[in-house]
């Protein structure tokens, strides 16, 4: 049993939204990612997603499920948002941004959408 | 949907050793607790439990399940730790210490111990 010191970790990577495990809680990834620009509309039906922005600036944008209605979240750093399952998002962020992500294994990072994007196996750091 | 401000949540109360959730994510409770002093040993059968210091320094005192080597962890704001169900652990902080908290919802803050410091109702703040 090791700490992790999420700076060190993130000083490991430069590229940008490709999560990085780096614990494991249960049947749970805790990952890191860098991010900037806009990723894709997706969802996950099957489980919520946590975001815990740790610098940078991150804009969740989301889509009501009900009747659909569209708004963006602006997270900075301390602050963090659980994406309901099933809750049409897309994060965006205008400077390079680092997150904190929590997810069951073997979340895909686009969830219902085949990308460009698409991370298929995210590696441990 | 909203966002969390850790800062915020934890200007809400003062008392130590007494979780309050700030999110849930799936059947998992995200957590803020804050400490000062020593907590007492126990361990979580069923669980693995995760701690990631804000501010402040805890020392997370462990036993190794094998041999019972014992010895301790400390963790720096930005710094987490992951301990696996069934490892004796005992947080210790000289200084007030802030920290989130993951585990599954039901997680009992003492584990395996009843305490004076067992919290069985934790609050939604």
């Amino acid at each position: 049993m090791d700490k992790v010191n999420l700076a060190q970790k993130f000083e490991l990577f430069t590229d940008y939204w490709s999560p990085k495990v780096i614990g494991e809680i249960n049947n749970y990834d805790v990952k890191i990612v860098k991010v900037q620009g806009q990723f894709v509309w997706h969802k996950h039906d099957e489980t919520d997603e946590l975001f815990l922005v740790t610098s940078g600036r991150l804009g969740l944008q989301i889509r009501e499920p009900s009747g659909g209605e569209e708004r963006t979240i602006w997270l900075e750093p301390g602050e963090m948002a659980i994406v309901p399952h099933g809750m049409e998002h897309c994060p965006i962020a205008e400077v390079e941004t680092h997150m904190v992500l929590l997810e069951p294994k073997g979340t895909v990072n686009t969830g219902d959408i085949q990308s460009d994007l698409t991370v298929h196996e995210v590696p441990h750091i």
